[in-house]
Formats: C-alpha cells, structure tokens, sequence
C-alpha cells in the first residue's frame, strides 16, 4: 500500500491549480509519488449531469468570491482567467504526449499551463497557444502541433478519461490514495491525514 | 461586525447535520450567537438547477463514502437514513412556530431532529413523525398538528426560504458572518478563522 497518488484535474479548474501548488508536497511527506491525470470535466459532467459551477445561478457567484478567498487565505496566486471557463483538450492532449517520453517533463508543462492560465491570465486553450507552452518546455513546435492531431494522441487522452471516469472521477481535483477517493481541494488535508496514518 | 452568525440547512442534509454540531462552540469562541435557520433545499435546487447529490452518476456513491469516513474522522455519530433523502417541510414548519415562541426550545427541537434523523434512524419527514419531536419539547400534540395547517406558519417558513436565497444560499450548510458568506461544512475552519481575524 505504498504506490503513487494519483491527482486527476481539469486544466480549467481553479480548485484543481489549487491543488496542483501542494499535492506532491503533501504526498512525499508520507514518501509517496504523484501521478498526474489531466482530464475533461466536460466529458465527465455529460456522464454525471452536472455542469460547471459558473453556469448554476447563485453558485456561479459564490465561487468567484471563494476562490479569490481561498487565494488569499492560502497565499496562493490567482487571478480569475477573463472568459473562464475554456476549452483545455490541447493542453491535456500535449501533456499525455510529453508524459509518455518524460513523466517530469510533463509535470513541468502542466505546472506552467497552470501557472500561464491563473496566474499570469495567458490563453491556454488554443493549439497554439497550448503548445507554446510546450516549447518553453523545450519540445518542437512543429512535432507538438502534429501530435495534437494525432490519432493516438487523441485516442490517449480519451483513455485517461474514460478510466478515471470508470474510477468513479467525476470533479476537479479529485485524488485517489490506495483506492480511497477524494474530491475538492477541501479534502486535502484528509488525503495527508489518510496518508500519515493508512486510513481511520 | 458583532451580530450572530447566520446558520442554514435542511434537516434532511447530512452535512448540515455535521456543521449543528459544532457551529455554536465555533461561533461562542469568538463570542457570537448563532440563529439557526432551516431552509427546504428542494426550493433553492428549483432556483439553481441542480438536485440532490444522491441522485448524480458517481457523486452520489462518492457522497456516501465521503460522509461515513468524515462522521469517522470527526468522531460524529452518523447513520445513513433509510430511504434518504427525505421531505423535511414539516419539521421546517414546526421550527418557526416554535422558534417564534422560544429560540432557545427551536433549536433544541433542531438538535432532536438532527439527532433522531441521523443518529437514531427516526422517521422525520411525517406530519406526525415532526410532531413527535415538538411534543419531547414539551409542546401540546394538538397545538402542534394545527400550526403545521397554519398558513401563517406555512408563510413564514416560505419568508425564510425566499431570503434566504435572496442572499445567496444554494446549499446546506451555508453560513454567514458579517455578510460573508460559507458554503459545506468543509468551510467551517474558514468560519472559525474568519470570526478569530475578522476576515483575511
């Protein structure tokens, strides 16, 4: 009961960048590794029928006045991205293909996307400006914009999605430690306590 | 910056029962009252356009797990009722009757409900079954049955449940300090600190 933690995530999710900024902190505490799974919320709210939380009357405006709180309370930068939220297929297509040449390489675009998007307020949902991101991570231009057309590329992500779907994955950050799941940035401080003591 | 903190839920929502058992002690260590106010969510779910969480794919099993593993942590003795969710507007009802009588008895009949609901097993959503809990508290059966066919009591649950959502609640429990506003019971430590700091 030692293996990675795995920390799935819409790059469109602030609570998720939130996350992002203290999961493998949290998890090498307990000598653990973190696995990394972007995913598509919107593919995941068609299963479970919700939406995203700005589309709801009153829960849309609570969580802009959250999030900017939470920011605060937890010294995290945040900006909250003008047209939010968007479309981050790209970004999530990109990360599979630079995760499966190199797993670190992958974590540091996903950072950087995170960072680009709520913190800087960079466009991170068209091809171009997602692989962008890529070539600051040192990889092709050209090579990018072809695996985002790529089949298998594409076929990739779907698979992530569907299995952290078939997990039981149906929000933004949603953590899975030994098979016990966790979902919100609210629950991190039971993913440490659960990996301190091994359950309650 | 000093009046009672806002307290609303549903006596059918198990996190609002979590939050009753603690928000008094958080609010009297900072010296404040706290004014309880049950809410119907079925009302603000027609105003939001969401439902029970129970009734969403995944999130449903997830919420299950999430509240026996939470009672566990924070040693709150917790039961899932059977057939939950239940219809809580009689209980709702009985609590403003009484409420508008003595507080003090109100939110001990609160106490009872949340108790009987989630600890016990009891029926709560009856006429007869939120009746019985009135008449533990000491109230007349008969006076009981009558106020619950009182349009004047079936008014001011309505006047609660329509300012409530005219400030903003969506959820149970919600809670308001000073007019900043905490959605779940994952947001207590920030009610706590909010009430120590005076806001951040």
């Amino acid at each position: 009961m030692s293996g990675p933690v795995d920390f799935y995530f819409d790059f469109s999710s602030p609570y998720g960048y939130f996350a992002s900024t203290t999961i493998d902190r949290i998890a090498a505490e307990s000598g653990r590794d973190v696995v990394w799974h972007p995913i598509l919320l919107g593919a995941v709210f068609k299963i479970v029928g919700t939406a995203p939380l700005v589309d709801y009357p009153l829960k849309g405006n609570y969580m802009r006045r959250d999030l900017v709180r939470a920011a605060r309370l937890w010294k995290i930068t945040f900006k909250e991205p003008p047209g939010f939220p968007h479309n981050t297929i790209a970004a999530a297509r990109l990360y599979y293909w630079i995760h499966d040449e190199d797993t670190n390489k992958a974590k540091a675009f996903a950072r950087a996307v995170y960072a680009g998007f709520f913190e800087q307020g960079r466009d991170v949902s068209s091809a171009e400006a997602a692989t962008a991101f890529a070539v600051e991570q040192g990889f092709d231009r050209g090579a990018a914009i072809a695996a985002l057309a790529n089949q298998a590329v594409k076929d990739r992500l779907r698979g992530e999605v569907d299995a952290a779907i078939a997990r039981g994955v149906f929000g933004s950050p949603f953590v899975i430690v030994d098979g016990e799941p966790f979902w919100g940035s609210d629950r991190l401080d039971q993913v440490k306590a659960w990996l301190e003591t091994g359950g309650w």
